[in-house]
């Protein structure tokens, strides 16, 4: 297997593992453990596919994938209670699943499309959107709107990846050094709470009074 | 019309009718039972032609659907205060709807791949999204939170029905058998509140209680 | 640029700045400004070119969308605090961007399939989902919801763009026409608080207090 192969792998099977800790925060059935497990390991991956219509999309070409949500899920369901703080792991788990889809996305945009741009935004959104979605579907406050830098480290990995290729690195050495780069930054937002100084940022009142 | 066919027109259509009445609950004008009529009849389908290459939608092919999913959303409009509970209706006409779809995305999905671990995912995937699509955009608690079965009877819908076709069954068989299958267990569920047992379950915690 | 290629970057330019202004609102950094602005700028014409199966999206073909999201995403950062009321800005711009892209929807879907209950279709979905996906990314209140017309504009400005190109009047005449039909009635309902009669219309209870 490859490098760019075990990385994907890699990500679907993190994306999973947070999904079905979401599963088990919401004390859902083994098969909700599943079902999660499959949504959030495959779903940034499948908007991947789908625009840049690379479709039927990956894991209707390869049901191997499934299978490694499906076994996640699984072992999550029998191993979740012994965990301290799910969400904490979630969130780790989620920072590795980030740094593995940004250098995935980039890799499979540029390849598609030859455009350093698309590359550095099908993996940014990739990246961010399997987690996105895992909170919009177990109902958890969204990753994206924690104060700590989320879109930023997959932003900064799919650059440093799509950069590297520019510059003409070998693909697993651009690969390593874009997961790393979306990693430090978000493993550093995470341990030491990292985030941007806002500019003149007040919060928004509710729509009630806005709105007369 | 084949029984498949009539399934598809009526998982639609019974969608299209849940999808009205959380217009109903949420008090929008008739447009906008129309827009959740449509989005939740189209919805599932619209992610299985998606996933699977199949371009357009059902629906861009055979605007048909879109007049379905119209004429039941005015029904709904116009007959949603007889019913005493709209919410147990909802749930009910959800669980037909999963019954309808879990078969149809099968069906797809093993034609299109000839695999049945895909036929599973696609029956299984697109059965509970319409559901979870019209909840999330209507701003209901999903139905895959709540504490009964739901996943797992599409899946089994969809597992009994790939299983029915491997072994050779008439397409009319199958889908009987799965649809059945499906709508026993989730309407059991419905009727009895039927759940698995958690295995060592506890809820998770607030984000603000776990990191500091 | 022709009449409806500017009509097309402009209503980009516009859910793009109302996706800002949410990310503004929630106080996130300039990093989650861009991506706010680029889902939400590009979401709804990326659900029209999925279901068409105009594959790979409009922004993959053209990265200069995506460029156009993160220059106006730049752009509110550095000046949203000079706003008042951003959420009454966000509903105005959202009034424009819809009036634009249920004509963009439409013009797409008919070139596509020749079927005008197609267009009428996408024209809708397309306007409206932009603004639905925003405000569940975002975790906003979804403007479907809110009690003044919404979708009605899209639908109206779709139907008189469809029904003014089926009668054959050039392409910038029916764009125009379609255009201030929406943007006249989304922003009169917002100016006046224009609502449809609802119709025996009583608001749905908890589910905790229907299912027992």
């Amino acid at each position: 297997m490859t490098l760019l192969g075990f990385l994907d792998y890699a990500g679907v099977a993190v994306f999973a593992a947070t999904g079905a800790l979401s599963a088990s925060r919401k004390q859902l059935d083994v098969i909700g453990f599943l079902f999660l497990a499959a949504v959030t390991g495959i779903g940034g991956g499948t908007l991947r596919d789908v625009v840049l219509g690379n479709l039927p999309v990956f894991w209707v070409r390869d049901p191997g994938y499934v299978l490694v949500c499906a076994t996640v899920g699984i072992l999550v369901f029998f191993t979740a209670h012994l965990v301290e703080s799910r969400y904490r792991l979630l969130l780790w788990l989620d920072a590795i699943g980030l740094s593995a889809y940004c250098v995935m996305g980039a890799a499979k945009g540029f390849v598609a499309t030859g455009s350093p741009t698309v590359a550095i935004v099908t993996g940014t959104l990739t990246a961010a959107c399997g987690g996105i979605l895992r909170d919009i579907i177990a109902g958890e406050p969204s990753v994206l709107l924690r104060p700590e830098i989320y879109v930023t480290a997959a932003l900064a990995g799919a650059c440093v990846f799509t950069a590297a290729t520019v510059f003409g690195l070998a693909l697993p050495v651009a690969s390593v050094f874009g997961a790393l780069t979306a990693f430090s930054i978000r493993g550093g937002a995470l341990r030491f709470g990292w985030s941007f100084p806002a500019y003149n940022s007040r919060p928004g009142r509710a729509p009630e009074d806005v709105m007369k």
